[in-house]
């Protein structure tokens, strides 16, 4: 039996420093809850002494009914020549009223000498000096060694006398930090385990970056070593490239390499937490991610896509169900019948494998994806076309045209956008108008003013997503875009494509695949 | 003085898998000429069997002058029962006329079994004579062993017969693939370990996926175990998780395992290489790929910040300038005093440190990034913001209004979009009218109309990227939008930004900040 590896998230703290994320409090407040249903053990919650927002989190925290997980206020030692019990950052930290503390403390003596510019001596007073009086304080104290590698590196013997420290003021854990990234695999592997080794009973934990492509490695290679928690972040969001991926980490130390851990039994819910994460951290889903990515079990190429339906998962490393994902047929342009076919099923169309049409279809793709076109992500469009083709279904709107003005008032620059829409619709004709301050946004209200009295239950739809990309981006101005919006209606969501040179004309294409699909598929 | 190390890329190959990713013929050929020049030594360029644009790829090859990369052009081992030179595949390998042929072959007996339903006997004999065949025509022959390490731990001694089979037939390298991704750090380094032994004088390869986030861990783990050639794609593209990532496993054994290869001299070049790979495989550029992600040298919170000033490079684990990559200071609103000194003088501004419109610039700041605006890939419009808040700079022309109209017409559903701008500039006041297919290249004309003659060096702006990213998706339609464009002119890269429930304003903000930043600093 393999010991239990505890998770620590700083998704909350480290995360914040990446570049682009941003987390209002109410949004770490609801990530913290979805991380604790899914059983992260530990979640760091920011620095109290950092900025105002990380300490109104923790005061708001305190009313969170967490389940399992426990809280971590994330703050430095003592400064030099100063009473831990003086020391305005200790306070803020016991202020946070967390019953983990989490602080970091300098390793390596180029930063001692230079950054905090006190004495070997002091530093390691500093150490014992503040975790002792955390403990006093009945916390529970995890200790991060900063730079820890550069640091054991440059001077083994002082390293381990930081460490030394911590463990004589008596913190919970240690955590070795390789702050910079820099570290490659077998070096970190026999550092940790030199450690591991001389910290006897007290637990070591990793803490490790993406600088050189290697967080996930390093933090398996951790654990290997001898470390019993993993410190990282939710999609590797953090600093640089990132903190190594919790939500890579955990599948591979709970389903390849059967480590027990508290959330080992919701892996399933683990796509689910990762896209949570994206929209709360505010950035954008990577499809490439391992395990939870969009694309992780996407099958393009024909060789694949036929055996992966010949010998069931033999192109997949574990089933994708047990992390909440699941297998896509991806239509490119490398696409052949079979692959139409596959993807018809998936989405529960029922059509004739020898219907001649197909080879049309087929060809109308090509010219539709040498044209900007990419229905990957597009599969409400995919499927709309592909009626339309076999002409199974008869859209129930037909447009006549629509106009969109924007304007910038000259006076007080006001900015308001009007646009019509004309269609044909049950026998009638509908002209609406409608106003919105985007073009977009005045487009769907129009649209949805013509259709509400046929089809009210177009109401219920909701844009989630609008992606634009320029595809011949040579071209400036007048490149061809390519708009990809997602809806959603309850539980159901769905993506439609639209391009163009035009932006508008792309952002409409798509916004009215999203309304036929809805009055298609009638749910 | 370790072994040099071969780099087999395959982006133009098993890269073109990936979601998202196409390729046309010149930007394969484009992209292999800047390859080479980099110092790849073999470039698999494309699987002339499966698709008539790889054979293309082969024929307009072939007036490439490439200095060192040899080409090599992919494909599998003959079918089941018949003679290798009956067998059409082999054929078009031996038409593409490569120096090299890299040829793949079943491991695993579930796949020989299930998927190309032959005997175990007559895989092997595939493997020989087909390898046999290609080198009697005088063909480099390189064995990708597909699902090496799924097949090796089934039966070992199989797995070994059909690397054996290569061999015998004459191959230069035995490539084993970890073809699913599945396999750990660990186990993967014992059977590479195992496996160079075995084939003795025959240089091992390794080919790995990301689907465990451990590509770029498992090519060097295979290369520490043994192997003398790595496979893989620039920026990691290729199917699922993709493929192990060059532009990350390259800086890595070179600068910090010290392994000599071809291209170990050219790293300077690594990050261009990259990004014109972005370019040639139409996929957005990584912001945070490591070593040569816009992001791997940027610092954002306060104390690294600072740190990184006083100590330099304390917090980088290499001199970005090895890999062609730079020290960035990121804005966000973490943001203090120092920060924004810090950036000025990045900016090559020169501001007074005690000048109290700092701090309400500061404020500002924050009001814009709360109403969505984000600066850190926008330069261009934070140095115009800052110059404006320092009463610096007086704009060189003032914004009356605009109005732009896009209209698909009934009959014939032409999209025409017009643009009016009025703007007081030296003095007068212009309006002009532009017309364009979409409306942020109609607008982009107007402006330029209205200016010309003021400014006649504003011709020469291109547009080349235009992000646009939906900020607050729950307010759907209306949602606040924030439009990143990044302009060239000559060598030099700017980007601005624009934020607004409007996606037309939004634009028309960036537009205008391009512009005036070109003016501004009159290049």
């Amino acid at each position: 039996m393999k010991p239990e590896i505890l998770i620590y998230d700083t998704t909350l703290r480290d995360g914040t420093q990446g570049e682009g994320v941003s987390m209002s409090v109410a949004s770490k407040l609801r990530l913290a809850e979805k991380m604790d249903q899914f059983g992260v053990d530990i979640i760091e919650g920011g620095w109290p002494g950092s900025n105002p927002r990380d300490m109104a989190f923790f005061e708001q925290a305190r009313s969170l009914r967490l389940k399992h997980a426990k809280l971590s206020a994330f703050g430095s030692t003592r400064r030099a020549n100063v009473k831990a019990c003086d020391d305005s950052q200790l306070g803020l930290l016991l202020a946070a009223q967390t019953p983990y503390i989490t602080i970091f403390g300098k390793t390596w003596l180029l930063h001692v000498e230079s950054v905090i510019k006190t004495t070997a001596e002091e530093n390691l007073k500093m150490i014992r000096e503040s975790v002792e009086f955390l403990v006093k304080n009945s916390r529970n104290v995890i200790y991060d060694a900063e730079h820890f590698f550069d640091g054991y590196k440059d001077n083994r013997d002082y390293a381990l006398k930081t460490l030394q420290a911590a463990i004589d003021g008596g913190a919970e854990f240690v955590c070795l930090c390789d702050t910079n990234g820099g570290t490659q695999v077998e070096e970190f592997k026999k550092i940790v385990s030199d450690v591991a080794a001389f910290c006897g009973n007290v637990p070591v934990a990793v803490h490790c970056h993406n600088d050189c492509g290697l967080g996930v490695a390093l933090s398996i290679a951790g654990v290997e070593a001898g470390a019993r928690m993993v410190q990282g972040t939710l999609n590797g969001v953090g600093e640089r490239n990132g903190n190594a991926n919790l939500c890579t980490i955990i599948p591979n130390l709970s389903l390849k390499l059967s480590y027990p851990m508290n959330c080992g039994g919701n892996l399933k819910k683990l796509r689910d937490l990762s896209l949570f994460a994206d929209e709360m951290t505010n950035t954008r889903s990577d499809s490439r991610a391992p395990y939870v990515g969009a694309s992780s079990f996407a099958h393009k190429g024909g060789v694949h896509a036929d055996a992966a339906n010949k010998v069931k998962r033999s192109y997949e490393h574990i089933d994708p169900t047990l992390v909440g994902n699941k297998t896509r047929v991806l239509v490119s342009d490398m696409s052949g019948r079979a692959l139409v076919m596959m993807k018809a099923k998936e989405l529960g169309m029922d059509i004739d494998a020898k219907d001649p049409k197909i080879k049309t279809f087929l060809n109308e793709l090509k010219q539709l994806e040498f044209r900007g076109y990419e229905f990957e992500a597009a599969d409400a469009s995919f499927k709309l076309l592909l009626s339309r083709f076999l002409n199974k279904d008869e859209p129930q709107f037909k447009v006549r045209g629509y106009r969109v003005i924007v304007e910038r008032d000259e006076t007080n620059s006001v900015i308001r956008s009007e646009a019509t829409v004309k269609l044909e619709v049950g026998g009638s004709v509908e002209h609406t108008v409608a106003e919105a301050h985007g073009p977009v946004g005045a487009l769907d209200l129009a649209l949805r003013k013509a259709l509400y009295k046929h089809f009210p239950q177009i109401m219920d739809i909701e844009l989630i997503d609008f992606k634009v990309r320029v595809i011949d981006s040579g071209l400036g101005a007048n490149a061809v875009v390519r708009v990809q919006i997602e809806f959603k209606d309850g539980d159901k969501i769905w993506g439609t494509v639209g391009a163009s040179d035009n932006v508008i004309e792309a952002s409409w294409e798509a916004l009215k695949d999203a309304v036929e699909y809805k009055l298609q598929n009638s749910f």
